[in-house]
């Protein structure tokens, strides 16, 4: 199977031969030295000199864990929200009683620098600013330079979703001012979900001093007096922490300079695959992400028939549309471990699989194989 | 390395050997049969007709889903508790704003029915009741029973940590009403940290329609509607999927009765091992528990060293005393993937260790390593 889909990317067999590992105790000495070394590399993938924790839960339990470790119940916070992944990151903050305003920009489009200043502006009683670096449900990637500025100018405490996005498109976490980023382990880390890696700024500490949303197994505080022991507080995943291990090594080998570049180049292969086949891109041009591109579905094609087709013909897993796009756009995930080759092949089997799902010809295809 | 803390416990070949497939999309036919099938399995490990979930994350995050799911802030809580993981439990229910009452009972005894049933009696207005099925800190299993039918007399809301205990030792959920049953994927199931399993009765349904606990990534809701369409609500640790469906395959293949018995047979060898050398065992041997063992650590050796000299040494890894219990006790796992002859190797090891870690010798052993 070609997997491209945003997350779960696939693993490199180094990562996969990796969790081979027997288990160790995690409260011995050789998890310690495993745990001090992926903390380590991560810092340096976050480009941050601050703390990087590591909680064995989904992407979405990170986000949960920037929310309640800096706010209280009552708290404004102003949700940036470009698309699905905005709109959960919001949904979280009120879950935990935050008062919550959402400044949603169009699907497909990126949020207006311009637009959060005068949000900011406008009310002062503002908190902290939830953002998104990479929507993955609409393949926008926020200007986050310039967000990141003007929530500095207003001093707010800034929570970044940075799942489907960190270490594959730059985002240095120190030089502009991120107080909480959170990454996911199934993306441009290449191995398997179920960690999620949360960077805390000094900042974000000292919310945390006062955050008074109720938190006990997502808690940074025992995280870092644990951490500092060379433990977690709870028992980690260790076979993720052996695909984490090997996946850094990798990494570091590429640079991050270079996997920076390597995904601008097959993002602008896969756009540019995508027009030369004639189809629409949905994003925003000068947003369009270099991890994943959303493509609308042509009139007269059913979207749904279309990935079944690329998987069942083709073996080829793309991604569908979610909530509102839904059958009007389909994606394809070129994050991680991804090539042109596997980008080519994808692009060969479209027009064929467009084909059979245009007309109600899908079910032909599939008794002909052809 | 013989790996003999009470979990993560070594996995099965087999187990490991699964994790090596490459990832597939959560969102995929594939997962979705994967999903259901280990879903289907565990209910009949779990000895239950009610719904079973599984979450990507650590036991103790099990634990804080069974409670903010249930319970609203205020709620009267009895936490009955017998050790470390039961002031943990309680800890859970506190910091997510429940009134808790603990039973506190000494390190190394059980429960008594009759104690619960006076407090019961006592306060009608407690709402729901935290029961530990087996105490790692302290190698002591209750006798949940008698318990759980004192429980179900005054018609409490009953969660259940099991997570040391379910699908090693006997507890049919459904015959014992339980509510709520927290598992854990790196315990008597063999395979790697990272899953929690709970059981969801009716009545723990009810209660979740009307709890007020903040809750999001941990909650049931959102869990069962995906589980209906074969799907987890965020992404879940694939690689921890695949290894689940292999250890329920060799499981089922031995078959729950004589994975009891084996249990059973095997924390009966451990115990008249450390007997036989001499050694005291911690716990009441009434309620002595059949995955951990806890034995006193003897007048003049030093706990700490003596761990250290069993693992350095001699490559066996036990667990050391928690919180207050810290260098009095050690204990010895013996649950999941374990045979007589890693407990025969502990029973030989020992007494060397336990010469070198008396009166300060272990440094002198460790240099002629003998």
């Amino acid at each position: 199977m070609n997997l491209r889909i945003p997350g779960p990317t696939p693993c490199p067999p180094e990562v996969l031969q990796a969790m081979t590992q027997q288990m160790i105790n995690h409260r011995g000495p050789e998890f310690a030295k495993l745990l001090e070394k992926t903390t380590a590399n991560l810092q340096s993938f976050f480009q941050t000199k601050e703390d990087v924790l590591i909680l064995t839960t989904a992407g979405s339990g990170g986000l949960e864990s920037a929310v309640v470790n800096t706010l209280s119940p009552g708290d404004k916070v102003l949700a940036v929200t470009v698309g699905v992944f905005g709109d959960r990151f919001a949904q979280i903050a009120e879950a935990y009683g935050a008062d919550v305003t959402r400044l949603k920009f169009t699907m497909g489009g990126a949020a207006d620098p311009v637009e959060v200043r005068r949000a900011l502006a406008a009310d002062p009683s503002v908190k902290a600013v939830l953002l998104t670096q990479n929507e993955t449900s609409t393949g926008v990637t926020n200007d986050m330079k310039a967000l990141c500025s003007v929530i500095k100018e207003f001093d707010k405490l800034l929570l970044v979703d940075a799942v489907s996005g960190l270490a594959a498109i730059d985002l240095p976490v120190d030089a502009w001012n991120c107080d909480v980023v959170v990454a996911g382990s199934q993306k441009s880390w290449m191995i398997p979900p179920g960690l999620a890696m949360v960077s805390v700024s000094k900042k974000a500490w000292d919310a945390a001093a006062k955050a008074k949303m109720s938190r006990f197994y997502f808690d940074y505080g025992s995280a870092k007096k644990y951490l500092e022991r060379g433990q977690t507080p709870f028992t980690p995943a260790v076979s993720l922490f052996y695909a984490l291990d090997a996946a850094l090594a990798l990494m570091e080998q590429e640079g991050l300079a270079s996997i920076f570049a390597r995904h601008v180049k097959m993002g602008q292969y896969t756009r540019d695959g995508v027009r030369s086949l004639g189809l629409e891109l949905f994003a925003d041009p000068r947003y369009a992400s270099n991890t994943v591109t959303a493509v609308k579905v042509p009139d007269g094609v059913d979207g749904k028939a279309l990935t079944k087709v690329m998987r069942e013909q083709f073996g080829i897993v793309l991604a569908g549309g979610q909530a509102s796009l839904e059958g009007k756009i389909f994606r394809i995930g070129h994050l991680g471990y991804v090539s042109t080759k596997d980008i080519d092949d994808v692009m060969s089997a479209l027009p064929h699989a467009l084909r059979a799902a245009g007309s109600g010809r899908a079910e032909a295809v599939k008794t002909t194989g052809s």
